[in-house]
């Protein structure tokens, strides 16, 4: 299992794209796949937690890949992994997980945030990585919303239309947002997040928080089960995967020799 | 007077460069002046306070020009001149200053940061704002070496020795280090700082904090008024123009009409 952090800017998303009449496109996926085959010298197949979109950014993407003949000791396998990768890109941590490890199903949390750059002048630095919001956000009326957000719902009126799940209910355990400077953050945890869902959150707490709507209002969106009722889907540079979480089981590895005294 | 804020990576440094031959590189004085002659429709020439390196950042640059006719209110110009610049640089401030007002020769006091990913991994995000430095460092040595700079001393053994200046007399007010998670900061403030100046004091900073020299050793190089005593001139990307001080004389305009009562 890897842990790995990339600047979503210079990549497209996170999943593979090898379109049939041209080029592959960079992704992050891609570049983790290849790398890792160049370290262990293996043709592996490296799945990925989080499908990010193109342009959002990852702390800490979750991913793994089974190999036949383990020839570098897992606690020296992201060093070898990064000696093929660029700058943009990095294998944070890497340790052995069960066999039955299967990054994108078995998480029970994940967490995201959203950050905004709000102030009347256009962010300089670091303008790949915020959303830039130059009218008053009004932090009590965001988080009032954001409160409302929490607990088990059905998210249907928070997701692109085109999200392809049977459910689209979903539990959030928290959802806050703070202000450091010009900078505004808005941060969710949940057991997992519908397309476009935190992007979409996020557009609909600026609505509540430049004063347009109350933050009552997100109790109707959420009962509307209508997308067209919540606020935009915000760019995706603002959006960074923070962490995933995956349960004690998943990740415990019997050693098998341990036998009774 | 324009406060101008840029990410360095994608200038060849602050002054303008027209080679005879070829085209004009991309610098940040470059495309000030191209983007304020579009907005006050002028020719104007603009003058800025510091020559920073290729690479180099700025929080606040400062510069200045001359028109002829004032088509644009001060308080608008930032804005009218913005409508013209990349992403990667902004005009943060104008303001009208004295027709004898001389970015270059008149500040008093100039303020850089040296900024330092300390950790093992390299750094992914903000990566083009950061010196990649792995081993540790012991802040203690390096601010009691900091403090050793401060004062005015003779500092040719801390300039790159193609400095060109008659006196390498200068006063440093202030210099400390701190840390910030895996960021270490090397804050200087001086009455003026010579052509790589602040590089070879990070270099040498680092020298003493891994602990290959001790913080007593800074006098020594001081003393030598030679180059070659001193640390190893660090990478570009780390540093910051953080502010430039003008003395209020410099700044103050004359009403004209203000008689005695």
């Amino acid at each position: 299992m890897l842990t790995i952090k990339y600047d979503g800017f210079g990549f497209h998303g996170w999943q593979k794209q090898e379109p049939p009449d041209a080029e592959p496109l960079r992704t992050a996926q891609g570049v983790i796949e290849s790398a890792t085959r160049r370290a262990v010298r293996e043709p592996v197949n490296v799945m990925g937690a989080s499908r990010t979109d193109s342009g959002v950014h990852a702390e800490a993407q979750v991913a793994a890949f089974t190999v036949e003949e383990p020839r570098i000791p897992v606690d020296r396998l992201h060093r070898a992994i990064n000696r093929y990768l660029d700058e943009d890109i990095a294998v944070t941590a890497a340790r052995e997980v069960p066999l039955d490890f299967e990054p994108t199903w078995m998480p029970d949390r994940k967490a995201y945030r959203y950050s905004i750059h709000n102030a009347l002048l256009r962010p300089v630095f670091d303008r790949s990585r915020l959303y830039h919001f130059w009218y008053d956000l009004d932090l009590d009326r965001m988080n009032d919303a954001a409160g409302r957000l929490v607990g088990e719902h059905d998210f249907e009126s928070f997701a692109n239309t085109a999200h392809g799940r049977e459910s689209t209910v979903r539990t959030v355990f928290a959802c806050g947002v703070s202000r450091m400077g010009e900078r505004v953050f808005i941060d969710i945890e949940g057991s997992g997040f519908l397309y476009h869902m935190v992007r979409i959150i996020a557009g609909t707490l600026v609505e509540i928080g430049r004063g347009h709507w109350a933050p009552e209002y997100i109790d109707e969106i959420l009962e509307s089960r209508d997308r067209r009722l919540a606020g935009p889907t915000l760019e995706a540079r603002g959006l960074c995967l923070q962490w995933i979480h995956y349960p004690d089981e998943a990740l415990r590895i019997d050693s098998g020799d341990d036998s009774s005294p």
